[in-house]
């Protein structure tokens, strides 16, 4: 027998969804987890912790699609209800799981030293007309159901534990079950010009492209990501053609051209860094710390990194960035002489090759008529030169932040390759 | 007439949210929103960027509720289908409203100083069937619809804009035309016993609650968040009964609760410093930034924190934090030791009343076989005394730097207690 295609569904489950107490990144995770196997995802839902609605939906779902994914609703607590939903959905009986039941117990006994109760048992107890998908990162099992042609996999909501059973064994199971039609994407990245430009820009070559690959726009206050994904199941074919459309783009683009890869930006700074060896600090105040932690986030990041001073109070900036007290009262903390003399400081007392500053009022409050809400400094360096520039942005706290720090990072981008 | 109640789905629409590429923050954000002026969200949706998706998607919720909001897809570019579509739906045609189209051209010649081209005229297209939605902060226009009892509300995709259309108008327009049914959250936050355990000594209580009033446990890594829902007509009544059974959950679980309100650690902590007048600073190894970025996300951080030294490298260790380079040495940068010194080169360094520090590995490489990836030490302390504990993570890299920077904190607020 040939192998199907598979298409799938992503339902999560939980209260804590619906009303916005939690974000959902198991979804985005799974996705992209399901595309790089050649797995298309039509729909995500989120569903709360009601046992119609949860049916009514598998139900649904169990119509369109040949795959659904579930997350959450496992825990051994009353309001976890997905389990015997599950059992009776597909016509079983709850039975105990001795390998479970043995794990659980390790995880009790062992790794957390407190007392096996009752409760804990209850989470070996699985519907005996699925496959257990073992939970080696936490107590409640992954379930593998297949019905008419349907297969529903049911997975603790918990990120650390759902992904350990998705990669162990869930990717495995379905590429032997599905045959993975190729899904292949590639991203380039354009910074300084609005989208409406760019498809200005790009129009002839949009209009001509093969219907056979697909273009999505994900602009984010000045970078727009251009993303291409082609799909079928001829990959070689497939690569060719897509990348033959990548290099076409390219051309167009090219004056406003940042990565050719889907990188975030410390990514894209982290790697031009590492080709040239040098080392990065940064002396941030009104980013309080958020570079410096989208700089480590990943792993190896001492390879560049050296360290950071977070100076929100000026007697920081004096004190270990060197910074003039004459100057701070003179210039106030957020102006270009400050942001200088941070990144002066940073170089001398982290001793690094590169550095970046930050300062800035990022609100609600702090605004003044000469400096509102908005206005930011940023410096970049090293010991030959320094750059800065002054920003009015006009966002919430949140995205100010965030912002300043992606501007930060450009600039230091355009100072690297600029060559001082 | 007297007015309905209000169950609304949340669609949102694009690709980005089916390959993974985003993670969907907005529908959190609205979820919230609509709870707190009592409309209860039953189902959350995301659909690509695929006209009969999205058509079939809004005809089911269309049956199921009778508030629907989307967002995403209005852009001007071609995968920005949704506008077209909804027109179509609704059965209307394009109309040129002329006060979108010189906000657009005033974004465009004065705030962006960019060329007003025809592609940014094409976001003042709207439908002729329905109510727009001035975007003050963006050129995308939101849209209001109506058909057979069912309100639609079409908003853009970009948070910071679909925010301000929010806030400003939906709200306001919901509450005229629905009532709103009261819907009270009231959370607990426990830490250090387990999901199971805390199930076993509210058992009796939980059998007991009223049937208006729903339980949720959310457990995350230690901690378990315990939420109450009432959801019903009579606010007094719901308010008096929520928080009666609220007084006795907390009886229940005093010896493990942490807070009374929804608050995270960081605002939790926050809240203590300034209740008593106190400064904070941290010296982050391993996490890299993280805990300062914490402390400052919110407004009117510099209240209470002063600042930070990230020391990756031990050359800042020894420079900024007055590490013994002996000790390193001696000791290695992830040991008691050396976070005892970090605490007192930040207290003495940033001035401020209270420091935390962390070192450990955070993996996927750099762990020994004396010291594994997930060895993490965190003091805490004032001017005088400090405390250190070591832990032993077992997760991914940034499960690893949350669960740090959480314990942290954890620790710092016994500190603060403690009275020391």
């Amino acid at each position: 027998m040939s192998k199907e295609t598979a298409v799938a569904s992503i339902i999560t489950i939980g209260d804590e969804l619906l009303i916005g107490q939690v974000i959902d990144t198991n979804s985005a995770w799974i996705a992209q987890q399901l595309n790089a196997i050649g797995i298309w995802v039509k729909k995500r839902i989120a569903v709360g912790d009601i046992r119609n609605d949860i049916w009514n939906t598998l139900d649904e779902e169990c119509k369109e699609v040949n795959l659904i994914i579930l997350t959450g609703g496992l825990g051994p607590t009353a309001d976890d209800i997905t389990k015997p939903l599950l059992c009776d959905y597909f016509g079983g009986k709850l039975i105990i799981d001795h390998a479970v039941l043995e794990h659980v117990r390790y995880l009790s006994e062992v790794v957390y030293k407190r007392p096996f109760i009752e409760r804990n048992a209850k989470q070996a107890e699985v519907p005996d007309v699925c496959t257990v998908l073992t939970n080696t990162r936490g107590s409640a099992p992954g379930m593998w159901f297949e019905k008419q042609g349907v297969i529903v996999i049911s997975l603790p909501g918990v990120p650390y534990e759902m992904k350990g059973i998705f990669s162990e064994i869930v990717i495995p199971k379905l590429m032997d079950v599905f045959s993975g039609e190729s899904i292949i994407h590639r991203t380039l990245i354009t910074w300084g010009i609005g989208e409406s430009f760019l498809a200005e820009k790009i129009k002839h070559w949009e209009q001509k492209l093969s219907a056979d690959i697909k273009l999505a726009y994900l602009p984010n206050y000045g970078m727009v990501r251009l993303r291409l994904t082609a799909k079928g199941n001829d990959y070689p074919e497939l690569e060719r053609l897509i990348d033959h459309e990548r290099n076409q783009l390219k051309l167009l683009v090219k004056e406003w051209l940042i990565a050719e890869e889907d990188l975030s930006l410390p990514q894209l700074i982290r790697k031009m860094l590492e080709e040239r060896q040098k080392t990065i600090a940064t002396a941030e105040s009104c980013t309080g710390g958020f570079i410096a932690q989208l700089l480590t986030a990943e792993a190896g990041a001492s390879l560049v990194y050296k360290g950071s001073v977070v100076s929100y109070s000026n007697n920081v900036k004096e004190k270990m960035l060197g910074v003039d007290v004459k100057d701070l009262k003179k210039f106030g903390a957020v102006s270009e002489e400050i942001v200088q003399q941070m990144v002066k400081g940073a170089l001398k007392n982290i001793n690094s090759d590169y550095a970046i500053a930050t300062s800035g009022i990022m609100g609600p409050g702090g605004g003044t008529d000469t400096k509102p809400v908005g206005t930011v400094w940023i410096a970049v360096g090293n010991n030959n030169h320094i750059v800065s520039k002054k920003f009015h942005f006009r966002f919430d706290r949140a995205k100010n932040i965030e912002v300043t720090a992606n501007n930060a990072l450009l600039l230091m981008r355009s100072f690297i390759l600029s060559g001082f």
